[in-house]
């Protein structure tokens, strides 16, 4: 085992206990990825259906040193007798299943799939299947870290937002809550990395099929649209219908997405620029940008930042551009800050990676 | 020399030869290589500032056997006696200065930049620089192949599409004429691959600062708004303001639209569909869409097709999404085809490549 | 349908009939995409296990128009009917068995597996698995469509050759024949696209573990190895042991090889050049590359070109580079050039494709 | 700034001052990402010709927040007012003017060029250029971590090896220390990520010119191949002549080499393996793979490991695989574990990046 140097050393404190379940998913890697570089947390378990019995860094042989720990099945008692809280990065409607029974074993748990974070149960029910713990959707929060933070501080399930809301969410709700917002006009064209389709072999991820192709899918069907909806309803307070197409591009990590909307009055991009900077301040992972810095997901690439960049057009329609990496500020790392805020630890521990410059 | 066995074989007619200045460039090396297919024409002269006196080949060594014709700097008179037709692909500002001087010796020219696409000077002006050849706008023709065949078919001079705007422009102009799009409500979110950006060397094609970066650049200052503007509104019979945001696709060839519109009365997928297939019913390189196969760049990589699909939104909002080779129907295949027009050839030639599947 | 204007008029002449059995892999399509445009060639049947009963261009959309016919299944008798031609594109051990049905039914076969690649049954069934037909190897000829042109024009049964062999073959066997070559000396280092490993997704082909990655795979057991060592051995009379490694390339096609050998006597890299040269004077696949313009596999691009460079080494060690595009030349390209050959066309007639500048 | 938690905090010591000159380059930017989070060591001054005036994180807008100061103009007193240690990153010929006089002024110099690599000026000067500052050569250690570390400790110029040269000794040397290699036999294979190309535009590294292609370059002349012949020769007592053939793959970051070389004697796999394990034993950075996983420059990305793979092939000849960070093991991550070395630091500090799962 590579043995981090300073990191791990909690003065006079000790470490939490996690575990991973789903650990071998891009977003369960990312997890481990993160989490073993946390100084605060010690990875406990990490279970895999597919992998049980074998090593960590088999799967992903980049983890050679690093994180030879063997993966193990999923075992509700073990989980709760091993860690503090529990990480499930599994697809929808496994999680239903589990979580509760961690739950009720005392161990927080932070959801990466969709299954906690609608309030709305007949909502999740509508685009995904019958939900069969639905009364665990009333104490879950919705753990966008940077609008949510104080529910999320006292929380125990934390149903962690999907990467295209939390891409389109970021930039609107401070806009919505200071009522700058025709709440008509939103457009949101998203575009994003192969590794959001995860790691399951398909023709939609095959290399050849990908490589100089660009194309929308799921086109005004796709689920996280009632989720976006849901939340900004909350905000809002009113009903809200957006129109969401997502794009896939011939790159691995990225979601950058565009947001074409009107505001009730005409205003400046600096008092756009303004609001978002006032709103985000003191929130370590949103970079609010200039203009002739316009967002890159090469920026943002392996980070938990969320880089915003807004502009006002001739006609007077808003322009915002969001960046982030899916997998970290869109799954694997929110949940981390998620859980940061949750033992009250500094938001930034475990996720103060520096940013490749390519 | 390859010799192509059928090809350039005119049953009872003479070869047309053809010029390219600027044969060195993307667009002009994507002339070179579609008229050396073409049957009816002969590749007369190659000229190249940069490159002159050196072969074709030796700057595209793909091309050895096929195009081995030595490079030629520049000669109107030249052009003009041993040439019917010249493509001029250079950058905007120099064609101004040698199109006039080929037109009056006689030769037809089909110019790829945007010094000859404006009926409007002044917003040329605008967005480029002071335009020396003015008057010679007003004979030129806006060579949007499928849209203004007839006048194409009269002019000895064409001012070629921009990518944008031929992306752009296909999927609007069926609803313009039959009046069902509300002209207010305009949203092109373009994505392009890096080859719109031309060969010569910058940071932004460097392969390093595009792999795994995706972003949006000239957020509502790019020059091709005007150029669509003045043609939606010479469609529309009023002024229209579009919002247009380009972004950069980390691949070579290859642009999709995605354009939100909203209709003036509520109509049906179907509808829409139904009349974009009546509207382009005998138009060899417009491809209607299913819903259920989205355009993909991919699906027209190296050939002249724009295909355009179509989706009404829950909310009433209209998304037609345009897939082209940025470098064939939004540059040197419509120009050939656009020569096609003039001379009376039929559409199709020289542009019956079939797609690679990958 | 889309109607190519020039192609498929045979002057005096009727078409041929022919299938493709497994149409939707990548060779399969590859194929679709050649005959398509080939002037002599009329594709009767296309079958598919997976897809029969789709049409060709739902399964590949870039298609649309163009070749919209309906798969089906594989049926030897409406294939025997219907066809005068069949190539398979399938994986080894299916062709075996149904190869032999085809030809006693008169139909002349292109096998784009391995099974009829050997003569020396035992080798094969060494790497693959028993052969069921081992009979018929005996009569096919190994479709090196350059070296064994005589061998194929008279043969109704072609194995043809693997993407590795070709590139690896291709530079070796004149200075095999010319008995230049130390056969103690080969190491052949060889780079693939993704395409290679075919359609089917697998974590080896998924566009997140190919992207930013290099690799070699089956370093020392690649089943091209013995393959290639019959063919050497055939060419030298004496056993033949080479070292072959293959590699990953994060790209689509394309295959570059690189060849480290010892000769018997010092050359100059002119001696070396003037000999390729003259060996493929007259072959219009094999292109001989100065030394300033080394093989790229961008230049062979969804060509069936061959493009070989040569240089000798301070120590006097040649290195021999060879690019083609591994679907083209190295499957379906030659699998048409050896239908040309065995039907007394010329080489060149379908596969005359102008090469992509990019 | 962004306030990294832990890192910075040396339990009673003071923090080393360093300087890059050359901050924007590749392997400039590079060594400002891992300094910037190394715990011991602070960012005093960063030069760029280029930029100098404008904040890194204007040049690398990743960095925004996180490496904000203000690049300026080279000054040796400047450097060695504020610095303890300088890292130059600047093409070969400058360091040669540049390095002398930081030397003299006390300050301790890694240099990335390829200026003080070399012993044998003469040997330099064939390839690069005259030598001004020749006897500093002398003085001056060649930095192979692993290989060299006792005199690394004890220097104060360090010549900081090429990517190409690391990624082909540290597979070799263990083999010669041991007596094992026929250094006649040695052939090495090379691929290496288009970063290595560095940053300034040309068409080498434009998108369009590297995406589906792959070749060789330099062949027989790659400005490294005299670097690794003196260190090799160093190693085994006696002239040594390798062949060595670069290639581009079009990727960002990774190289990886395959090396064909023959034993005095006839090995085992797990011979080699246990050999180069054993020299290898405790060294960080060093991983050999099993021959079931093989090395990957994906699983190296972003990080200092150098992983070595080993087959014995039939005929007896031995691969050897290795897999680097062009940019990291290759250049900013070599020359920040020599500083390690040279100041008495863990090996690690700044260095045990987890590396990303894609």
């Amino acid at each position: 085992m590579f043995h981090p140097l300073i990191r791990g050393v909690v003065l006079g404190g000790s470490m939490i206990n996690v575990g991973v379940v789903g650990a071998t998913g891009y977003a369960g890697a990312e997890l481990v990825r993160l989490l073993s570089g946390h100084p605060n947390v010690q990875i406990a378990v990490l279970t895999s259906r597919k992998y049980a019995g074998e090593q960590f860094s088999d799967v992903y042989p980049s983890m050679a040193g690093i994180v030879d720990g063997v993966l193990e099945a999923y075992d509700a008692d073990v989980l709760a007798e091993r860690t503090d809280l529990v990480f499930t990065a599994l697809p929808h409607q496994l999680p239903m299943e589990l979580v509760p029974e961690l739950v009720e074993r005392g161990v927080r748990v932070v959801d990466l799939s969709a299954d906690f974070r609608f309030r709305d149960v007949p909502r999740y029910e509508a685009v995904y299947q019958p939900h069969s713990a639905g009364t665990y959707t009333e104490q879950a929060v919705y753990g966008l870290s940077e609008i949510y933070t104080d529910d999320i501080r006292k929380s125990n399930l934390i149903g962690n937002p999907g990467c295209y809301p939390t891409s389109v969410l970021l930039p609107l709700i401070p806009l919505i809550r200071n009522h700058w917002l025709d709440l008509d006009s939103i457009v949101a064209d998203a575009k994003s990395g192969v590794s959001g389709a995860g790691r399951s072999p398909s023709l939609t991820t095959h290399f050849c099929e990908v490589q100089e192709s660009f194309k929308a899918y799921k086109v005004g069907s796709h689920r996280h649209t009632p989720e976006m909806e849901e939340v900004l309803e909350k905000e809002a307070g009113v009903p809200v219908q957006i129109t969401f197409v997502p794009h896939l591009v011939p790159k691995s990590r990225g979601m950058l997405t565009t947001l074409y909307v009107r505001l009730l009055e005409r205003r400046s991009d600096d008092a756009v620029r303004d609001l978002l900077q006032q709103f985000y301040r003191g929130a370590p992972f949103v970079r609010i940008r200039s203009s002739d810095r316009p967002p890159d997901t090469l920026h943002v690439r392996g980070t938990n930042y969320c880089d915003i960049g807004c502009k006002i057009e001739r006609g007077g329609r808003l322009i915002l551009i969001s960046a982030i990496d899916n997998l970290v500020k869109g799954a694997a790392g929110q949940a981390v800050q998620n859980m940061n805020i949750m033992l009250g630890f500094d938001q930034r521990e475990g996720l103060d990676q520096i940013p490749y410059p390519l």
